[in-house]
């Protein structure tokens, strides 16, 4: 008999998924959904009106989520942070978010205190509350969070628009939590402002929302995960390839400076993960508009097909590779 | 140091709420929170238009909430029947469930299948579907489910709107949950019929919003964690009391088979839970109109203050009992 630990992740969605699909109704009473389960960051329900509804889910739980290091305050930002990111790869601004919580029967009151602080904090931060909830025991702590966001009719950004020719692009700086993490793992010396990229993400909702309004932004994903698994999810859904640019990945000096070699620098930026960053594509001639709205870094093109990365002259595959944030993959 | 343990759960909801609510912001970005979290069966978000959002979200796992002799397929159709009864509580329709499944690594892909075809099956019926979700790897069996909901703004039913006087209302039949479980634990024949109460509950969808349209209900939840404290639910939220007749209360003849006595039924009754049905609260002048609208029975009136059960001709006072499913309190 096939057991869960023998199929990869990305597969075991596409069983399920496939078996949801299969007669599915399309009843006047259900609004009608604009994505398929598992297809892009959010669901997306049109609820009448000028505005979509966009909810996103997220399981985290401390042996494979969360590193040893990691206060109660900084997990709860956390499992709000992964929610809210997925809202913002949609172009979305939040309106709440529920959480589930599966504690251990011996954790103590005050870790569930800071814990709650550290979502409180998270949310405000963009902008949103949470909305309610449920507790539960359980032996190992566990966090579900659901997040909802609205985005315009107009505005929301899913992963299936790139076309050939477009700008391949991203916020903020990428492998910063690569480093911090590998820092961890190996109980090296960890600069501050790395460990606080990896511990406490702030979600791109600003950047998220600002861009998809300028109506320049093609597609748009989350790349918690990885880069690279991020390039891929865009590419299946928009049936084209990329072309990426290595030495333009934007990398931050401290991480430059951790890493032994460019390999390393390389494996943190494009495979590792853990960085709450937006990959979008953007129509070329709109480069200084969008630029106008958000920073961001042009890293590549869009291509008919394949996904490959330039470095050092030589162009190679980027494989489907990543982390689910820290843990292993089921 | 307090641990979990040590700290009743409805105690604990209120620790973290508590934690939610101080210097709460009150953004013009974020929509109205028409309720706190952990006042209602589901948070209430006021999205613009002539209609609310409302949202919930439940945590299951295999040690506590599904009985040994459970199929896949039902603790699928389960999973979503516990979110969709909380949707029915507030008077809406659903629109949408996401689920979050912690998967352990041995468990058979088949029992994963089977398990998604129950949840799809469940949602099917009540014209809904799943729109999304998340998979992680887990030691146990987890299921967050989390569904959303639209409603009237004119329509939304709150345990807040109890009035001295209002009729005590529950739909179905109480305690036959309770009958199964009983049979179950104590490997007793178990009949047919209950047992598909037990494992196969039907959330109440169609009641609920139903009875909402008439305008005759003033306060409603669902009482699967039990009749009584469903019941202190209401009478904290809307500030007032109960009398209860245990004559009236709607059993089915299986379940009084079943029962070795008296005592043993009312039990089942009041303090088992299981049960998805809902408990509300009627103006008395309106009785025929709801009626007309959905199947029901009154099991008492709105007070003053205290919650009362009339026995043979003896009147108790309900504790706040019940049971989380099927399985222990934190």
């Amino acid at each position: 008999m096939t057991k869960i630990k023998d199929v990869e992740e990305r597969a075991l969605i596409s069983i399920i998924t496939e078996i949801l699909e299969m007669g599915s109704i399309s009843h006047e009473l259900t609004p009608l959904l604009m994505v398929r389960p598992g297809e892009d960051d959010c669901a997306v329900m049109d609820i009448g009106g000028a505005r979509l509804l966009v909810a996103s889910t997220d399981m985290l739980h401390s042996s494979t989520d969360f590193p040893t290091n990691m206060t109660p305050w900084q997990m709860g930002w956390m499992s709000v942070a992964v929610n809210l990111s997925d809202i913002a790869a949609m172009g979305a601004r939040p309106i709440g978010i529920m959480t589930a919580l599966g504690l251990p029967p011996d954790l103590e009151l005050d870790f569930l205190k800071e814990l709650v602080e550290g979502m409180k904090a998270c949310a405000m931060q963009q902008n949103t509350v949470i909305i309610g909830g449920d507790i539960d025991r359980h032996d190992e702590l566990t966090i579900v969070g659901s997040a909802l966001g609205l985005v315009g009719t107009e505005n929301i950004i899913q992963r299936n628009g790139a076309q050939i020719g477009d700008l391949v692009c991203v916020t903020g700086e990428i492998g910063t939590a690569g480093a911090a993490l590998d820092a961890l793992v190996h109980n090296k010396e960890v600069y501050p402002y790395v460990l606080r990229k990896l511990f406490l993400p702030v979600p791109r909702v600003t950047e998220g929302t600002l861009l998809a309004k300028t109506g320049c932004i093609t597609s748009m994903t989350d790349i918690s995960d990885s880069l690279a698994l991020s390039l891929h999810d865009i590419a299946n859904a928009s049936n084209v390839g990329f072309h990426i640019r290595a030495a333009e990945i934007p990398v931050h000096e401290t991480a430059r400076k951790m890493a032994i070699d460019e390999d390393q620098l390389f494996e943190w930026s494009l495979y590792t993960g853990g960085d709450f960053e937006l990959l979008f594509t953007l129509k070329t001639e709109c480069e200084g508009k969008a630029k106008k709205a958000a920073s961001f870094t042009v890293i590549g093109e869009v291509t008919a097909k394949g996904i490959h990365i330039e470095r050092n002259g030589h162009l190679e595959a980027v494989k489907a590779m990543g982390f689910q944030q820290f843990g292993d993959k089921i």
